[in-house]
């Protein structure tokens, strides 16, 4: 039985679905990337909002105020702030950890949770099934096309990839740092979540 | 409820020890890289051999006759050789895949069922794993050194990926060829077996 379960994921790959529903289904707390990020950078709301992360019944769900995964990424303007905000990040997904079961979704979880053996989920798809994805997601009036998106998520991508070298030392995605790859390409992620539901019981 | 499960595999990942674990747990019949090269080698023994494994019962595990796996691959002497023996495979591969429930290791049988939507996984491990596992599987007499085992993983790597990208186009152990990618380091492939076969029922 496995009380902590991080998700490394594609974005478009339905990896953050996967983790709501596994969060739902098990009445573990859902923690993701941007929830995590503005617990950090936004100080004055910390202290009150770990607090009631870190008090609460661990099934709720933080909700994300953000409407769509390109609109929002950290702007941090020199190494020291970055840094301070990855400490920070830490501190609060260690707390989180230790105070209940829970689902983690990206922000290195993987990495920073090690010694408490999660399950470490990496959730991936095929670019058609991406872009497919993320046009479904989009907000109404945002007309762009499939090569626009795609262009996104390479961004997106990279991104990701930084950051993760940046602070774990390895390669985002390579299987040798997850226990399990879910391949999303034509399935449906409700099929997924119950599947992995029956490994984490 | 999948019927079909294809495994590809690193040199001492366990591969072939969850294969057969799933196909007795499964009551599916197993077969793996070198029963399947043989039967198509062996072009004398292909036909009451096929037979038998055509209409066998599905539970059927067919023993494989040599030691160590780094002992034996075909000497083709030349492409021709190499591509019958290839669509021998992928037809013997097709029967079988019709005939019953079966869990096929190696062989690119991931690509050649495609059509028949098998569950692909891949199985993996760290390189100390791997190298672990090949030195308790060794033969008594065989004494390498830990470099000479990883010579030879590598070696065997260096094989199946080219094989596999010459028959398939594709790139072999790359996540987005498989449903799932297994990673087995540090962990007991009984338990492994267990989950998965929970996936598959």
């Amino acid at each position: 039985m496995y009380k902590l379960v991080t998700i490394g994921r594609q974005l478009g790959s339905g990896g953050r679905e996967l983790g709501k529903r596994l969060a739902e289904q098990l009445g573990y707390a859902y923690y993701d990337s941007e929830v995590i990020t503005a617990i950090a950078q936004k100080t004055e709301l910390a202290e009150s909002y770990v607090k009631q992360v870190v008090e609460s019944n661990p099934s709720v769900n933080f909700p994300i105020t953000i409407g769509h995964s390109f609109s929002f990424y950290p702007h941090v303007g020199n190494l020291n702030q970055m840094t301070n905000i990855y400490v920070e990040q830490s501190n609060i997904i260690t707390e989180m950890a230790d105070k209940s079961p829970c689902i983690i979704v990206g922000r290195c979880a993987d990495y920073i949770l090690r010694d408490r053996h999660p399950l470490r989920l990496f959730v991936h798809a095929s670019p058609s099934s991406r872009i497919e994805r993320c046009r479904k997601k989009a907000p109404e009036n945002e007309h762009l096309t499939d090569k626009q998106i795609w262009r996104n998520i390479k961004r997106v991508d990279k991104q990701r990839a930084k950051y993760y070298m940046f602070y774990t030392g390895h390669k985002w995605g390579d299987k040798i740092n997850y226990d399990l790859c879910v391949n999303t390409t034509d399935v449906d992620i409700k099929f997924i979540a119950d599947a992995i539901i029956k490994l984490i019981k």
